[in-house]
């Protein structure tokens, strides 16, 4: 269980006292502030804050344009025209703050997405508990044997059995090793000074859990989405990626939508990819060898119309 | 006046409506929303909404921290020792939005600082308004002698006169013939195509009013609060400097003051400037000859020490 | 004519004295530095400086992915694959520095890239030269009925006189008050102080040029060149980005390639018009009624396929 | 020894052929250029390329103030000038490209400094080396009892023992069996699946190595320095700092210069510690208790005074 009573109840009390805002205010988002969604054995996500809704979308795009767009129907028409168009600039009006739990190697994938403000838990300051990401069985897979970085088939049998009891051992043994590190007692009970908290760390493997706050603007987040919610995303930094859509698509459902439809669902041609779809589009069959395409665009393109 | 009574009915109506939130709530920032605090003759900024508070800061800076910051006896302490030692994060962890009216030579200072989200009304998308920057009798001032980039004193009687004058013409004939470009009738009352909007804007002085959504954490927006609201920005932009202060330092009290002190009141000292307080201190009287400084970084470090 | 006799023998000078250097060197890039390529009737670009080539963009990216990539056969391949996956990276490793000298309006866009260095020749410490964009009779446009952000057809006979007339006209009589309000003689001859040039210079229209050195990596420049030499760009920005992009295909011909089939000739499809395709290609005659999508949609999706 | 032979060979191969360029050079950093410099056990930094020099940084800085800066006597006034009044754009007009080879749990602080660009070795995608971080017996050290962040005294006898051997031998066991997992041969000699590289790595502890390439422009990387090379800085990335400031120095010497005297020498007093110097400067004898100061900033106080 991620959270203790002490948290669950901290939660519950933020949960209870809600206070008058002239802000605006998503009734979706409310009803997500501060749980948190379990992830990954030990991990969550949970919503601290957020600034705007799909109207503060609106709101913005209309100062940058004026007047002039009265003629745009609707919100959602005027949404949708900024998703396709690459105009950014009115989804950064919009802005999340969320507390994440997650293993260092996710961390680490995930900080790589600049454009955030990110508060971590120390390790230098203080001591990081023992809890670490162990795979569920179903999550065990090889190596694939196609693309050099996923994964192919589910581990059975001995192998399963083996790499659980390796991971789960050695992160066992490392916590061990990292708490002796740190005791002011030694094995036989006497004093010992004590290896400095930024030293011992270094012993703790990468499945480790670690948290921050995590704060970014809705423009950079459909960016982390779209590429850390896709089938090509590790599977472990995905679940933290489905679970923050899940919470976005209740905050700013038509922002949401518009994504999804050109974003997640959306694919970009090129060039050479149009041609070939407009002579197909003229009934020839186009091959591989006829395309001008590398087999690996080949295979991505034919990917696309199944 | 900078707002029709459509526009202030508007913002009544925003204002009359408060809703439940579950999110920190500033008492100090509700107070300020939506209302348009004037800025030189025809500017405004409104504050349109806000992230976190000074809890908030402190909240961030403990997951950073863990439990270890548990003997950090205040939040006051805290911020001031974030402020003190540097760390950005915290601070970037609470956010502002505000619609802001003006000049476009101060839109052109303000736009440098790059690490914010801006929305601009476009002209190339709508007609601008007839509405120009013209400075107040007491701000006419000379081009100072001794610093190239700044004023000297207020300019006097004829020549005072003839630059109002010339401003305020120069500023209407280039409004009139910015509408006589774009007019679909010709001076003689006939039909014409009317010049493209994204070009005749161009005919249009840097004094024209502009107005845009912008939107930045407070971390960076004390950065540019520093810069803006110091005695050696423009005057034209310091005002806009001075007007968001004023609402910040009701929006996070805590964080302000460790501003003001540390930032706006504080003064940095080389390694060269320290050396020659140490001689002073022991009674030597350092003159510019005997500091090692340049007259100019001596200037400077007379002024601290008045 | 953009360049002086001085200006032109500084550059000349600048190209006299190569220098060894061990790092790496795009000799298509070399052939440009420093020389001035025209654009507009005053403008220009000068590339003053550049990092890497298509090679650092494989070397970067195989650290990235180690000893793995040895079965990529060629940079070629490589850079294709990057593009197309949208890793950003390795793209980054390359950088370039620019003079650039254009109209204010312009340089009001394109300060709205953020992921930038740049330094703007200052109108408070400095003068501003007499040089303003008056547009060439061909690119002197009506207001597009059909787009409220573009240019229609070219204006003819008397309105287009009376344009030019008005844009001169304007400019110089702005620039005659500009002057006459910095001088420290008034129009008797007498001594004046002479306006601040911090303030002077909002007299100035915003088709005056100003010059800037701008600083980029390959990853955001090629950003910018998608929305700026795209056919929806104002014409003033464009040849700007045209003019940078012709210097891009001799620095980087492999990345540029690249760039050119996937974003300038590319397009991206929502899964609504994924989904029409597939239609389209089992041979069913599709409408924008049958389509799912709104009108703008469906014309742009028809732009797409001729 | 963190270079192969092979490794070796092509650094100097890159070292042999140099090239003719019209770019700015500066001959302090060409010296540098490939060379590994030696970082902790198996670290290195390594230049890969850099743009510009001191004369850069004054071009920029003089385009963007005009002729106006004639009146400044040299480029080291400038220079000096500009980091006084924390004008920072010109600096970002030089830019580095390093190849750091680093303990992942260093990389971990280091990836915190966002406004840069990075390409980092991949575990999804490549096998890692064994090669962990442990400390030099000097700089095993004990938990500070004053600051909760810091080090104390070196551990001394059957303590520091020890932990290296724990550090050694639960690096190697995690390495083993990292390789265990990620075999296709099981214990007993049979064919197994092999687990995904994305999965094994999180095996690894935090003193692993790793690598990447990392590009940051002048400014930035001066921010770092002034945080990594401190003295409170934790000494694993310190060093890193230390060996990048020594070629920062050959390369830039006048910008290197006021850094050091501005930033790494400088300090900077609040406007409570301006009001205490004051008081001392008048002969009056301050003590915490009069100074209006909390404990700890008094400490640092006084700490600046020596």
């Amino acid at each position: 269980m991620p959270l203790t009573p002490d948290q669950l109840s901290e939660i519950a009390a933020a949960r209870a006292t809600p206070r008058p805002t002239l802000r605006a205010v998503s009734e979706g988002m409310e009803a997500h502030l501060y749980h948190a969604h379990p992830v990954l054995d030990h991990g969550f996500i949970r919503v601290i804050d957020y600034m705007g809704d799909d109207a503060a979308i609106v709101q913005a795009a209309r100062v940058s344009y004026g007047a002039g767009t009265k003629h745009v129907q609707n919100d959602e028409g005027l949404i949708r025209y900024l998703m396709r168009h690459w105009h950014s600039t009115p989804f950064e009006m919009c802005e999340i703050k969320l507390h994440v739990k997650l293993p260092v190697f996710v961390a680490r994938q995930w900080i790589r997405h600049r454009t955030a403000n990110v508060n971590e838990y120390s390790g230098r300051y203080s001591i990081l508990d023992r809890e670490f990401y162990i795979p569920a069985p179903e999550h065990l897979a090889a190596q694939s044997t196609v693309n050099n970085q996923g994964r192919g088939e589910v581990l059975q049998g001995e192998e399963a059995a083996r790499v659980l009891d390796l991971l789960k051992s050695d992160a066992n043994r490392a916590y061990d090793h990292y708490e002796a590190m740190l005791s002011t007692t030694d094995p036989n009970g006497d004093a010992q000074q004590g290896l400095a908290r930024e030293l011992a760390r270094m012993n703790l493997p990468a499945n480790i859990y670690t948290q921050w706050y995590w704060k970014v603007d809705l423009h950079n987040l459909f960016h982390f989405l779209r590429l850390r919610a896709d089938a090509h995303a590790q599977y472990e930094i995905r679940v933290y990626a489905e679970a923050i859509a899940a919470c976005v698509k209740d905050w700013v459902p038509l922002a949401y939508a518009a994504f999804e439809d050109y974003r997640m669902g959306g694919v970009t041609l090129s060039a050479k990819a149009i041609a070939v779809v407009k002579r197909m589009l003229t009934g020839e069959v186009v091959t591989q060898e006829t395309s001008g395409m590398s087999k690996g665009e080949w295979r991505e393109f034919e990917g696309v119309w199944g």
